[in-house]
């Protein structure tokens, strides 16, 4: 059946948005979680050498995003002025400078008479707004939902409201990579993908593992009329909210769960692995929320694991998915408290499995081959059920803070001797998976056999497993539909 | 009143989509759940011969059904394009054999710019699709929801969006039966009848019993608004989901709960007889989703049980309703038990009785003729609750693995000799009924009479009676807009 | 205070659907409850005759109501036929019978396709539909919902569908009660009052007191978008889902409980006796369900009690409200079981209240005057807490049932000997109100003072009483609001 | 970072509705809640003059509204007409009354058919009535949401509807301040700032701390589609209506909580000043809605609190959040009973922290500074959390009632000799705040440093603290997107 699965890919390479980019999670970095509208010139700039100096370019992170508060309102010609205290040499000389590095450039906007931070939106003002973007040699748009003077409310009024943009954009003849930031209304989940490359599912991301904010008040992951999506989402809280859509994003169009908070400082080390491996396992953008100019080196050594990210840019474009969730645990002061399983598979005949303990206490979590493999046929009836598997530990690998301590603290420029780096420009990931390059497949730390499966995962944490069959691919019974 | 009831069928054969088609609940054989994309020529043409050498044709299963993947994109003239490595003599030629064996022909598309597996859609080329499908001599249409370019959201919106291709089949001047797949969205079953012969009601089925999963999150029967219908929806999940609209469906219109994963693998036996009971008691269209080339002769004896079938192709064509549910009952793994109680009249006085144990013990259901016939007068109202009542059990006749292993195993042709196949064609449901005959009335057990009624019911099975008053039909109280 | 209540009233004479019509809610006779489909001439005249000789139609019930199914298609030029064969006299003559005895007449249609009996509907036909009304001389339209073909999901797209008719109506320049059958959906009590004289609040009731049923499943009074209004909805759903708007009912347009089930069969005499004074303390329109061919004296005497009639038939049109439900007591077999305590104003200066006991046990509900009079200052504020009332048993007047059978056993035409039998044609309940007719106010059966106040209520039944201060009218404190 | 907040301030100046007012909350007097249609010209001007002989005015009450019930129908010639008995002298000369005052003046009307009182409304007439309004010189509209004629449902029917008002009072060139009456339908707290001041967040209030009334059904903060906003709303209700999106409010455009009830009789002294006080924190307008010409001693000295109407005018106009929500506290007779913590930025660099007690008990509420500064940096990381910080209790220096008394009786103009009293337009709230006034900062109580934080709260009241930082502003650490 594998043919199969190679022809959906396939057909999935024109269908769409349709315009080519994004055919894996897109990775970068954005300014607003650490600095929201402090932004400038020389941030950008900065941050471009960090992200080469560092290493995350050559890991993948490519894209360099300026989020809100660029603007000096519109002139009377229509078109938005760029504000020239922040922006001196003007974006287009920025985008100029990314570029020489082998960085791409993105920009943000809102559909609306306002952005959300109260400066000028695009919303009917479309066309002039894209041309400016293309003009100054823009890759990407994250484009937002603030101020839409009652726009929205089902999906069509959305769609049409976000579709004069991606048409926009698309006549400017420019590859420009568009991210809707809809929150998650008007099932975006359903339609994006024809007009965007990823969309927003949730309200903001804040700095926390779980604990719920009035302001973000979706938490029934059903509802998709919540009143306030919000902007301090906590990062179960949007896991739990993509979790029954996490099939929508393929290759082309991505659920986006929101730009990490790795390294920002208000979870705990284990909680910001399980942040991003999180992230990458359902195929969310992976945009690095943090200041890199005091990026810890703990934080570094998440944001760089290659096994992980190979996880995120699999050349299949599955998500993982929940097979599996207990709410009978520690629940801690606000009441909170879950485990959860996730499986999916893996280029080329691997699969991932992970136990995440969001738990108030270090468990053991139980599980077994049926259940991981439950959608390639339930009550057992998938023949990998069958099978001994090697597990692979995707983080025994992770960086030694000393040695990343060794990369954030070196001249620029002389890091090339620092071992360990995985440059994804030379080995793309699947050519690397291909290879068996052990920095992707991480370190073999045991088997899951038939019969029960026990992991024990500390609280806030979790471990996160490349499976691969013992006696090679298994061709026996296969769910077709779950594999296109 | 029995003459108010005949009038009322004869106004409803006139009524809504108008194509005088699906009379009773269509029935046939779709590759999807077993064989996904995995299509040609040679699977549709292997099929229609098991179809009629098991005798399945001849119990009603006439449509033979191409799922997804069957195109090649769209050409330059705006007509789509079939794939010519799986269907190298065409579209037509199939159907032509198919005809010649007295057998139907459907197909599928989406109304979406792809179908859900990413092929190319009829959204916006509704007309030159229709034409395409009446020129290949196509019988039946199966038409899905995926990529709808956010057109959805309230049912004016669904509505048109459907009627589009409504219209485009209607004037092609062929009877094509039309077959939405709206997965239960913008209240399809308030609207369906008026421009389709069936509409989905759920998530797609999943070869499970009850098993919640969460790809299908749409759990509670009254919320319309689900984020996801899903893609793996148990058995019981959808029972759930149609119960409070059971009598949407009638002649000409019928709620489709997916096609049936009977024989597949994931479920025990007696599940198995258990979902397709149900699936013909709610008057859901029954489609085979099993591979006949590997069909177990326990699923043939079940898929073949002509007095299970004469409940689904009644000639009063009313579902059976919901009249008892407990969920005090033991809970397995997931959470999930609970027990039910359906009935429903069945033609010609007869009354259908359902005692479905989907609680994790066996159990011993208790209910009474006033709750049988509650919709016949409540609080006992209904003299029907005064008589004694036949009790015939309609899985007591199902074919003995051993002749359904000889059926399976014969060489094309040859089985003439096998007895007890009911052949539909030659004596309709309604003249075998009339005619008393026995492998539609199963066989007599026992009988109910005023008192309480005890029926011991295994775990994740059920107890399946057609009752019919030992007095004959009872003229008295009536409750006349239940018999319309 | 007073007069500016008084002013709101004049006010409210000419606002909304503006027709004149329905100042007190509608009352009168509806063959669908007990005859569904079994229509006729004959039906029609022996029920109206009916009416008259048992004195029902002096105390108000007025309207003779045909229902679904005297519809025989549509001719060529437009126009709907009616069955000759149920009235070979035509429907104009029907009419003018019923004129004849000082009944108005009235008829049924459906905002559809279809009706949904499945009959010729009048959707996108109104004009010529009202057309035929007028010129058969109909008073009265109810107007169903089936087979809209998707026109709805939001407010507009209901509200224009039946607008349609509502002008249709009104161009023909006879004065047409004009009746929504709309289940409660799209809001109807926002807007029904704008195009129509009551809307429908709630699937159809059916003969129970308080069973659930899984065809009545909208059982959440705060949700707008239940996937199945139904058609099995108990007396107690009902009263539930009406509870947080029963302020939208006001002279000209009335929130519509569905036709009365009293004497049908299904529930006891004292649920029957519930039912009927909570619709009239709703100010629902009273339609009789029965067949008055066999009616018992029991349910006559429930009927024709003017005490209650007189709270229906209240010239400030005010409908009485919840105050206080008490959840935590004895549950039946289907898990329910509650009681509940409603109050309201009554002309001149009384207060009605309500002791509803709906649970599974004879039980004592407790009150005081701060709770009765919550909405005339909340918090004890409301100066009527500090006065003593006089408690009128609205019961205790009811007819003997051997006055009652005497009155159905007596020839035609015979009865004006029989006593007690109030006249509102020749006395208006206003005027009756204020000449203090014995019949109007029930029996003194006791006084409630400040503190607390025991009322034993036997299961399933309920107190009513008018309260009148023993000082006469309050003129202190009022929340005017509330008045208007 | 406050050069960001000051341009995110500078650059909200100009935004959204964009007509320059509101930029605080507004505030005022509205007859409704007492008098409701009992209203006149007389009443007016003696409001007018208790406003400014007790000081209101002075500390910031300057609109007088008249809200429903003025109009007297609606000319041949399309402009409504007010009512002469009412206001013989037209409302042109009641303007210049007030105008004469130092008073704005505010009128009423409602985007329906009807006032929600059953008078003329504005609706297919809004160009009239704006130059109507404009020619009586208000200064302010009331804009209601009754009999709108299906016109609402989903966000852009409901902006349409509202926006024609909006584009009928701007083109009048008077500058009308624009108050919303929606009810918190449609998701106004997402568009309503486009077009207007304020708006509404729920059904109307009532004189009760927390009582739920069966007509104010909205309970669940997170439905936005309830099916009766309603006319009985308690305080608890709608502060827990609002608490998901109080960050919509800014200067220009605020959540609108409803008038207020202080004074009117149905609460208790502390229930009042919770009431006051969680408006004034959540920067809902400030409208007085008691009859002035019975105000007591201890209202007026709740309303005329210039230290906690300093916090609803504060400079940075932003709402305090929830930050901490307990449900498990003793609950009273109607099962209601909860303690929650907010807290919020306050100019110049202080922090609002407010402990409410609506549980059934006196009780220690604790909290931590980490909680208290969670929106600067969640799990302690904020740099808030590290210092020591003075509390200042705002309700400490709240005027005597023996003052109270005096102010209240003594003859007009003769008040200029009691103390105390605070005169913002002589010296603006910022201005005050800036010099240290000691009316605006209460009383220093306490200090609160890390660790934890006990406060006891009596049943139903609350305590209210400005915390101040020891060591000065504290400029580490900010979450920026928070300051915007």
């Amino acid at each position: 059946m594998l043919s199969i699965l190679a022809q959906g890919l396939l057909a999935a390479s024109v269908v769409a948005v349709n315009n080519g980019l994004a055919r894996t999670p897109q990775m970068g970095w954005n300014n607003w979680n650490s600095l929201g509208c402090d932004v400038s010139e020389a941030l950008l700039l900065d941050t471009s050498r960090k992200l080469v100096d560092f290493g995350l370019r050559d890991v993948g992170y490519n894209y360099v995003l300026l989020d809100d508060c660029w603007q000096d309102g519109r002139g009377d010609d229509g078109y938005i002025r760029v504000d020239e205290q922040k922006f001196p040499h003007g974006l287009k000389w920025v985008a100029g400078q990314l570029h020489d590095q082998g960085l791409l450039y993105g920009m943000y906007s809102s559909s609306g008479e306002f952005t959300c931070a109260r400066y000028e939106g695009s919303l009917d003002h479309e066309e002039e707004d894209a041309k400016s973007f293309a003009s100054w040699d823009v890759d990407y748009l994250k484009y937002d939902n603030c101020y839409h003077r009652g726009r929205f409310g089902y999906p069509e009024v959305s769609f049409n409201r976000y579709n004069v943009m991606a048409k926009a954009l698309k006549a400017t003849k420019r590859d420009i990579l568009f991210s809707l930031c809809t929150w998650g209304e008007d099932y975006v989940h359903t339609w994006g993908m024809s007009i965007a490359n990823s969309w927003r599912v949730s309200g903001d991301i804040y700095d926390h593992f779980n604990r719920p904010d009035a302001l973000c008040s979706c938490t029934d992951a059903k509802d998709p009329f919540c009143v306030a999506p919000g902007t301090h989402c906590s990062v179960m809280n949007i896991i739990n909210r993509v979790a029954p859509y996490v099939d929508k994003g393929a290759p082309g169009g991505w659920n986006d769960l929101d730009m990490l908070e790795v390294g920002i400082g208000g979870m705990s080390d284990a909680e910001y692995v399980a942040h991003f491996s999180m992230w990458a396992a359902i195929k969310s953008p992976l945009l690095i929320g943090a200041d890199l100019r005091t990026l810890s080196p703990e934080a570094l050594s998440i944001l760089n694991n290659p096994a992980v990210i190979a996880v995120s840019q699999d050349p299949l474009g599955k998500s993982a998915a929940l097979v599996s969730r207990n709410l009978t645990v520690p629940k801690d002061q606000y009441g909170e408290g879950e485990t959860q399983i996730w499986s999916g598979p893996l280029y080329p005949n691997d699969q991932l499995v992970i136990f995440l303990n969001a738990a108030n206490e270090d468990l053991e979590i139980i599980t077994s081959l049926d259940e991981i493999f439950v959608r390639h046929g339930p009550g057992g009836s998938a023949p990998h059920t069958k099978e001994k598997w090697d597990l692979y530990d995707l983080w025994a690998k992770r960086m030694d803070t000393s040695v990343a301590k060794k990369v954030i603290n070196s001249p620029p420029g002389t890091l090339n001797g620092v071992k360990g780096w995985y440059n994804s420009t030379e080995t793309p990931y699947k050519a690397g998976l291909e290879a068996g390059d052990e920095r992707l497949l991480g370190t073999k730390v045991g088997v899951a056999a038939p019969g029960e499966i026990k992991v024990k995962v500390p609280r806030h944490s979790l471990k996160m497993y490349r499976m691969r069959s013992q006696k090679g691919p298994i061709k026996g019974y296969t769910i077709t539909r779950d594999e296109l």
